[in-house]
């Protein structure tokens, strides 16, 4: 079993970084935190030159000491490899690792992230650092666990170099073999871009009015995806030469053009996120709506995270405020959002960080510590958290209970031609889902997948499969076959895996599952009145885009129109069907979900409110359920500023007072409760 | 007579790509066009690969079995030069034939469109392929016109590639002759921008404010439209010597830098215009005022279009979604965007496109059919479509009727300067014709011309020739003293044609004409109140700019004040002025037009509503007139949503029904209606 | 002493371009100008080529017979180094002195300002063409003074060329001597930096994310100014040497990156300042609140000039209008933008300027005369304001009276970090004193500063000294010392000069002053509710930041709170304290100033509306008062469009008519009056 993310306990760290602190500083610091129960630090993240300050000239006594400090005071460390800011003395005398803008700008040294992947001699570089540092640090009995680099893709993930262009090929001659391939894939027949000669493909350059081939656009993110995958399991392979048993690999953040659950297969033990939910509060991002979820918002954000690892870590957890974008955590924050992450899946939950740094482009970014180091609120509140988090343990290592999931795939999320209709959807499902205290769960799909990860949930979403292949449609037929309810949005299936649409009637592959056909669409855009579907009692809004749909010939008795277009010129023809296919059904939405809509859905299917006979909570928490072994326990959340009161409908423990409970009772402004059975 | 564009019928035609489908479905396709009306397609617009796949490398047969099957089903074609989209083993032997931004940023491929028009090399690459194309393929039956390239200077319009400094020099060698008269006219002592030698002259570079030379920004634009003209021309001359007799060249789009009228005269037979309404209702260029024109203001674009050919065709006519962007047309949008084409002067509309692409980046740009390839409602709509302009075709070769103009030049249009006045004031016209059904023609005035072009017109505005010549005055004055009523707004003359300020009494070279003297002038920005100039019953706001009028002394036989400001500082000047010149009379207005401005001007000369004996229409439909032989036609519009009713004031033939109706009709939602005496 | 800024007489001029104008018409212009009694004109300010028409070539006689006609005519004449805009045979023979874009994108002649400081080569030539025309023309008995290039750093104030690395270098070498002191000072060991050589240090390359090390950028962009000051110094240097007794060497405008202060002290006899008051009538700029300030902000553009010069120059005072933004001056604002530049401490007002410009990007940006040259109202109303200047000798050398200050550097002024909290809370402080006609100064504090140019303010303000040294808090300490009051905002003294945060308690070195601790801070945005802090009877929002504030112990005696936080999570913490410190008090206010805040702290510190016992004004009136010799000069200037009373509650001398007056006076739209007691 690995260390930290295990069944046995709730583990609260921090972030630390002991190059930035004078010597005799450490004791203390370890001291203050090992009292406030921080009992992992993570450090080295981007210490490269306090190993190899010069090329090839490696020191490690630094290190060693802190090491030897920490073990003598019982602290556990994360120990990461420093690959995300490369040396000046290193860029400057091989300017050929430096990332290049589309435009061809080349990045300098001065921020963190300006290396390529797929630099030859970056990668040599890094295979020297990393096995350096493995096979030195990785004996010592303070280490627990590597983090490799640090957010992969955070901030860029873009690259243009000569040396992502050879990787490039790379990448398209296994994929495809053949340039003849190649060309149908890419559709090169279109405006006249038929390639010859593997030598005339390149990463994609300037175009004049930045509408470049779509399709080939969609290999290149897969193949960013793809470089930083490999450049990871580079990292992880020579990691695992030098690992002391049940110590683990990981890494943090969750970030685009890259596929972290194939990462996580591939090279790590468990994915870490790093959770900031007052990114809600940054002007620009606040939203002023009195009932907007706001930091509730980051739950989104950790069920991302679940369906990589189920239980996971979170690497950097917010403990400050940004002085030039968000407050300071209010009293209780702290708290919530701590709790916010266990409940959703987190054993691990590590504060980003100790002091906040005196230097660097990060000093408003304040850790748990001001720039003074002195004691202050926060740290009374960590405190408080660990005596409540001590009260968990029994819960490490459950399982977050969902009786609903979204289904999503990388291809779609990669699509830039249709992917704001999933991008609201999805959105709008999670937040019906959040205001009727429905738990819910994603899972990603996948060709080479199997029907087992859907067929825990008795509903599935799946709002805008756009690019579909005849694989996935196989997974979702054996899935509603079996007994599941799949419900399924408009533009389903319309084109393939390359991105091509299909000269078939819709919903293409999909069209056998739903029993339908769609003879006409149309997308909806501010110049048209708002158009509905009734469905029974309920006339929802269809937003986004309209199916039109009818019954297949040959499906007449198993499919049937449910709902019916009104206010538009498609009045009267289908909007919403249901398909009885095997054991289970599917349903066809012709349009876009709202939330008002994805709530009717989960509703109708039976699938909100679950817990709603054993807690009745306003909508304005967040109730998450954690099962282990047969037993329950419920993470109840106030996000609000305010008291709120919640009903218990049968006695209950409450873990942080050890005491058994019902009916009525309140929590505090930020309140958070964990109960169980 | 050319074929397509004649007096003899009004042609339906679509856009096809036999490149992107398997040969074995053309058959279908060609008969399913023919059997909706659909009789010419055009062709190979972006194949440079499928002759030339090769450098120097020709096959012609793939083209020649389309070209065969065509012409024994009967369906002609409008065969392309390829040019628009140079193959990627061009660009990539040849880099130098692919433009760079101002910035020095070399576009790659993966677009269109990424070539420099002086590239010596790729002029020799056009001629080759052109050559080869035209010789063999001119020949052929089923072939009856050219399309060179596609949407010159279409999405890109500036060019900076070492190649177009070259051009650039010898483009102002011609103009100039010599460097002191470059000096002069760019007025290089200011900011002591004086050359000694061509060598420094180059295409605008980058400038720290982006506030280069102002002449030379407009030389560098006039050089842009004389690039792209000599392109075409290059091109056309080579076709020329292989069209058969009655064959056509033409080209399509109409884009910014670029004097259309002057390479249709000297290149093309006629234009063709490729026709979006549906831009209307694209998010951002969606108006929601309840009684906006919307797609009725294509109507201005098609208004351009018959400035340069009175008889145009269109190559693209929109037929479906765009799925990112805007509705698939509704039912009847597609009727009326036909028909508001042809009442402009249109007798070829062919369709964009037949099939949708299945890849590339225009598979959201539908066509008639969708991916699927099936019959649809829009199919259905292009066969009845068909049965209405088979009823039309008397009216082929009849030209617009209008009685009033508005005198543009490109000088002011590529002026950066004062454009916004120009603009506004053009469009606010143009509403105010709409609005008040007084069909307008717009004609372009140029050093070399005659008032002849005018002299048709009783009423012509020209509402701020800001940048005028002694020339052009000339042909104003001419056109007045034969009796025409002429309009100007403020600011006219106040610049010569390098951009200079003129050191005159203004309003400069207008002086005679006018009568008048504008000792002061002023803009009008957010801060000033809203100020009116009282022209008898009405008082109109004057926006944008406050020339301040008086009579000249020695006119005050001629000329008078009809209006005063009231409101500003300058309450009691002048702001209205008319002047009798000759046989006509000459209005100065000090400010910008409103629409409501440009609506009482047209009233009370007399020049609105010219049908309203004839015809009653509410202010939402559109009336257009064409004329041939003595006989008129009445095209009625209706872009609304709702059925709308008008009057027909005397017994007329409804062209559709064969019909004799009079009295209260009634037109569908986007109904149309064509009726004649 | 130096001619025209004197104690001697308010002196008017014109900026004037010989070179854009026949010499024929020098003669006429200038009897113009002098009759209108514009006594001086500056020339030459753009006129390289005139000079120096090819490398090495020099022509002098053509300014010779201008300053030969001047001088006849009794024309006075500021000479400019013509080096803002260098000549195309420079730039295009030695690229190198262009400078580059941060992406490397080099700027092309076609504008201005497209040099870099640092070059060598540019240095040379620098030298070579201002000993030339000073050697030359400085002799000149016509000649008075001399300009300096013209509004250094305006448009553009970064430069990225490789001098500008080299010198770069040169600058952090004087400024750290070794690399240890600037890997300390700029936190390298953040996102690790570390520069093992001083080859790695260059200016601020492109980042990944804008994120570039922002001690690095604090000091680039006191590098850029140090750049300025080094190429005015190379020109002041050369122009001492040819300087006849009495004559002046300045330099015009003030913008970014640039300590004006020390340019004026090191190169400058004084500063002058170009003064377009109708940038605040711009589209984007105007604001339409019916009371908003509007013209009227110029005077703190005004008042940071007097804190460079006492007394100063306007070098160009607009006279026209931008036809393209903003409105020709309205009847009387030309007088009260004279006027305005007078009040604040101009003894020499110069129009912008005589014609427009025929040609070239300016020539909307109209001077006295129009295109046409003719003689207009702005004319008349020059001869005008002569007539009223003449009136004014007396006030010539006399002083702008404050007895309120504002503390200012540059150090927080370019610090990217916190100015929005500077900027809003100083625009806060200038507006209440414009609205409680409390006119103010500023003084720059620098690290060997004294406390005397401070303690001649009863009252002082330093807003967000966020960057702070132990020098600066001893002026502070001392001023307070001896009978100051002192008023600092939230977030003081919490970073250093480097702009480290400080590992202490807050208010870092400003502890021993305040007496006070700051345990916690907070950002406020925009998802907090308005909060404030009650101050008496004032209840006052707090915006942008919260400190919490305690009394330190051992300061109970001395210290105390005035006002605690409401409506916050910080309710009934300190807000708001003030601490007797020697002689004087020390407030220290823990959120940003609005204009309500600022108002009260002038109120209830008496500093607010010293004159209103002599006159009382409506707020929409400025009073400026200038004090010589012991007698006052009253300024009133109406900024409304609508007539003004004003009530004068003793007798005094109208300096226009002469006349003694009192009681009841009213000023016309834009009317100013003078008075003296």
């Amino acid at each position: 079993m690995r260390k930290i993310v295990n069944d046995k306990e709730i583990v609260l760290g921090v972030c630390y970084y002991p190059e930035h602190w004078p010597e005799e500083m450490w004791e203390q610091d370890l001291d203050r935190m090992l009292e406030m129960g921080l009992k992992v630090v993570r450090i080295a993240e981007f210490a490269w030159n306090k190993i190899e300050p010069r090329e090839g000239e490696f020191v490690f006594d630094f290190f060693d000491r802190f090491l030897d400090l920490a073990y003598k005071k019982g602290m556990q460390v994360i120990f990461c490899t420093p690959t995300a800011a490369p040396p000046v003395w290193l860029t400057h005398k091989y300017p050929e690792v430096l990332n290049v803008s589309r435009t061809g700008v080349r990045y300098e040294h001065g921020e963190r992230r300006h290396y390529n992947y797929n630099s030859p001699v970056y990668q040599e570089k890094t295979r020297i650092i990393v096995e350096q540092s493995a096979s030195h640090y990785a004996p010592h009995p303070a280490v627990i666990g590597w983090q490799i680099d640090n957010e992969l893709n955070c901030g860029i993930d873009e690259f243009y170099t000569e040396s992502d262009t050879m990787a490039f090929r790379q990448f398209l001659k296994e994929k495809y073999h053949t340039l003849e391939n190649l060309n149908e894939a890419w559709g090169t027949m279109f405006w006249n871009q038929t390639y010859l000669d593997w030598d005339e493909v390149k990463v994609p350059g300037p175009v004049p009015c930045n509408n470049i081939n779509c399709h080939e656009m969609m290999d290149y993110i897969r193949f960013v995806s793809w470089s930083a995958r490999r450049y990871c399991h580079l990292q992880s392979e020579i990691l695992r030469k030098y690992l002391k048993p049940d110590d683990f690999i990981t890494t943090n953040g969750r970030f685009g053009k890259l596929d972290n659950h194939k990462m996580t297969d591939e090279s790590l033990d468990f994915f870490m996120y790093d959770s900031y939910p007052n990114f809600a509060y940054f002007p620009g991002m606040y939203d002023p709506a009195p009932d907007a979820l706001r930091d509730r918002w980051n739950s989104k954000n950790l069920t991302e995270i679940r369906s990589i690892s189920g239980n996971f870590g979170i690497m950097e957890q917010q403990s400050g405020a940004n002085t030039l974008l968000a407050p300071t955590p209010k009293p209780g924050q702290m708290t919530l959002w701590t709790l916010q992450s266990i409940a959703h899946g987190a054993d691990f939950v590590s504060y980003f960080r100790w002091h906040t740094c005196l230097f660097g482009v990060e000093l408003a970014w304040h850790g748990i510590l001001d720039h003074s180091g002195r004691d202050n609120r926060r740290v009374r509140e960590v405190k408080e958290i660990f005596g409540k988090v001590r009260k968990l343990n029994n819960i490490a290592g459950s399982r977050y209970e969902a009786k609903a999931a979204v289904l999503k795939d990388y291809d779609n999320e990669w699509d830039s031609w249709n992917n704001f209709l999933t991008v609201d959807s999805d959105d709008h499902i999670y937040e019906a889902a959040q205001r009727t205290h429905t738990p819910l769960n994603y899972v990603y799909l996948y060709d080479g997948g199997t029907t087992e990860p859907l067929s825990r949930y008795p509903v599935v979403f799946y709002p805008h499969g756009m690019m579909m292949s005849g694989k996935r449609a196989k997974i979702l037929e054996s899935y509603v076959a079996q007994g599941g309810t799949l419900v399924l949005g408009c533009h389903s299936a319309y084109r393939d895996l390359c991105g091509h649409g299909v000269m078939e009637k819709l919903p293409g592959v999909l069209k056998n599952l739903t029993g339908i056909d769609i003879p006409e669409y149309t997308p909806v855009t501010p110049g048209d009145a708002p158009a509905f579907i009734r469905w029974g009692e309920d006339r929802l809004e269809a937003v986004c885009m309209h199916d039109q749909i009818q019954i297949e010939p040959g499906h007449e008795k198993t499919a049937q129109i449910l709902g019916y277009y009104e206010n538009t010129c498609y009045d009267d023809m289908g909007g919403l069907s249901v398909n009885q296919f095997g054991e289970g059904k599917v349903y066809y939405w012709g349009a876009g979900f709202t939330v008002e809509t994805a709530a009717v859905f989960l509703k109708k299917l039976n699938a909100a409110s679950p817990y709603e006979d054993t807690v009745s909570l306003p909508e304005s928490c967040e109730i998450a359920v954690r099962e282990k072994d047969g037993r329950r326990y419920y993470f109840i959340l106030n996000y609000q500023r305010e008291q709120v009161c919640i009903t218990i409908h049968k006695e209950m423990k409450d873990l942080y007072s050890g005491d058994q409970i019902r009916g009525e009772v309140c929590l505090e402004p930020y309140g958070t409760m964990v109960l169980t059975d």
